[in-house]
């Protein structure tokens, strides 16, 4: 079959109606959705030949051997979870992608290393607050005490959940892989953001990713009558937790311009009733940059702030820090290769933070990792809107190929 | 059966146990919890010996008879449903207290006209939107267009929610009663705010009703991911909605001279992701106020503070009215009469208004009404501290028993 621009736009169609919506795709790490959309390109997998194994975190392992067995093998991958509403082309254009690279080189003849495509489980942290949880267990970073504690909206435990898809939180440790199995790790993605369309570049080799920092804030007041409780006397959990948000807010502006990022994407109010005072607030906030110094001082920023309208508002507030990494730079030698191969076909790169994480940088701990960027239209991610253009895709596909060629042969 | 202090004391807290948890009561109206209350109250009424009835929107009547069954009647009551997270006493002490007063006068032998207990369907808000909704259509005030595209927060319409109880919307008309059933009504409550407290008075005559005036908002921004946005490209919907609780909350204070109150009860993010911009945010207005000039003031002032934020924040901002209500006068007769039993019991009382809704607000509509108000601790309602001595609660059920005697003999 001629894995073909047309065959590569009605696939990335064809997942799309996995947990399709009205505002967006909803393909929850560890859904049924999600195992829908997994089953359908494991058949895509076997058709091009590859041997499919699953490993004790859900990741999906599709290889094609080279001459020698023996040898490490050279790997690509993303992921096929999405975030609630996101978009078409977030993790899957790199499974896709991927699946297409594989097949045109298994088409020119047995190479000497092993290939791979991986589906990693649970890139998003939407459903469970923990991000690239299947690269992490692959590399040896599992958190397994924070997620034996994490629970989905609807209060079902990471455990249970990944239970129902047959895997079990107490082998988790399987996953696993040595170093001495992957040669190479190179993983093709939308940019999420607009630097590659705003600079006219088809593709962007990522020298460095940035880690999130994440908090839990809890803001307590006291809940109390919305009718009969006079102004002056309230404790309201919102009327804080709005001052709190704002303030988060204008700190991200003030590091903006070291490319640091602050937001508030998650809120709870308790008991959240139209004729109740909230008495407790729960919200999530996520921070990332490139510059570890802005991070933390933003990170401080935080902290000061919310302590200051606390005690201004006369409420409680926790603060949980959940995550904190740093940023993680990519192989040297992977980012000169696409970049020679991206002369050679001229094509119009550049060198490209990425603000978003991604599976590579846990891959990074395993093996030389290196990132390909294709362009996000006016960097809209996250979002049922996310669009890339298919010759876009088509042109991030033939640089992934011909890396994976150079490193395989 | 004597019905001591003792016997309040322990029936109070047994009903307290129908949706305990572990911040306070959750019994929402329509819910299996409330329908266990219900049943176990009717079981005392039954052993007072007063007829039950149900009517179509899930009111329980029970009534004794007078020595004339042509009179009119002369009505107690209150309800058991509560709020998520509510307080032993709100609405609870209406029922007990009006079982206490229809037992004693049994016990002095018949009346003239007959006496009636009414506990009233989904008199809060919380699980609909929709308040007082059995006194509402008790009085031929339903709202059934309203009430037909309320739903609840997992999205349980109210006429399926209806049905389980084995209800049928199309039959709420049924549940209107016509004037002449009844010859005056008369609810104990709760202040739920802290005058009486304050002046140190045992009783409070009610005077008005404040109803609220209820909004839903709904902002629009632009959901996109929460680390590859740079911060100056954001249309954050959370952010602007902050903005607004903080306005509505300023003008509540402005407006807390004439006794009105505003308050953000409810609000909800979407998608809801913590790597996720927020896109949509939904949230919910309650203002309430005796003075109508200064409600309608807020009200309008809230609508120019929503304008102005979403053109400097470039978001989309709608406002639904959900419900504009008057404020309500109690029957002066009544309050006299009342005012009356109070002086001849040398129980130190007040007038008092009442900045909550409650269903004597409807049944105003039907015949003469007043309302006895018992002091709240610290003014603390919907809330688990929500409490009340019990030494409170029986100096409103004396007065209770004899203003009824008084209306009735």
């Amino acid at each position: 079959m001629d894995r073909s621009k047309e065959w590569v736009m009605n696939e990335i169609e064809k997942i799309s109606h996995f947990g399709k919506g009205p505002r967006g795709i909803t393909r929850l790490a560890f859904s049924e959705t999600a195992a829908g959309a997994q089953k359908y390109v494991i058949s895509l997998m076997e058709e091009v030949g590859l041997t499919i194994t699953i490993d004790q975190i859900g990741n999906i392992i599709g290889r094609l051997e080279g001459k020698d067995e023996s040898l490490p093998a050279v790997a690509t991958g993303s992921h096929l979870d999405t975030v609630p509403d996101g978009g078409k082309y977030d993790g899957v254009i790199g499974v896709i992608g991927g699946l297409v690279a594989i097949s045109r080189l298994k088409a020119k003849g047995k190479l000497t290393h092993p290939l791979e495509l991986i589906i990693f489980a649970c890139e998003e942290s939407s459903r469970f607050g923990c991000a690239t949880v299947g690269s992490k267990a692959m590399a040896g970073l599992a958190n397994i005490s924070e997620w034996r504690k994490a629970k989905d909206q609807a209060g079902l435990s990471f455990a249970e959940a990944i239970k129902q898809q047959q895997l079990d939180i107490e082998r988790i440790g399987e996953a696993v892989r040595p170093a001495e199995e992957i040669k190479a790790f190179v993983e093709l993605h939308i940019e999420q953001g607009r630097v590659l369309e705003k600079e006219e570049k088809k593709i962007g080799i990522v020298e460095t990713i940035a880690a999130p920092t994440r908090l839990k804030i809890k803001v307590e007041g006291v809940a109390a009558h919305s009718g009969s409780t006079p102004m002056e006397e309230r404790r309201d959990a919102l009327v804080s937790a709005s001052m709190i948000i704002l303030a988060i807010h204008e700190i991200g502006l003030e590091q903006s311009k070291y490319g640091t990022v602050t937001t508030v994407g998650m809120l709870n109010v308790y008991p959240g009733a139209i004729n109740v005072i909230p008495g407790v607030v729960e919200m999530w906030v996520d921070i990332r940059g490139t510059n570890h110094e802005s991070t933390i001082e933003c990170l401080q920023d935080i902290k000061d702030a919310i302590s200051t309208i606390a005690e201004g508002q006369e409420v409680g507030a926790s603060i949980m820090l959940l995550s904190a990494e740093k940023p993680v730079t990519m192989n040297k030698d992977i980012m000169s290769l696409i970049k020679k191969v991206c002369v050679e076909k001229r094509v119009p790169h550049q060198m490209i933070h990425s603000r978003a994480g991604h599976d590579a940088m846990n891959l990074a701990y395993l093996a030389p990792t290196g990132m390909i960027f294709v362009p996000s239209q006016n960097g809209v991610s996250h979002n049922g809107e996310e669009h890339t253009e298919i010759d876009e895709i088509m042109s991030g596909i033939d640089v992934l190929t011909e890396t994976l060629l150079q490193l395989a042969k």
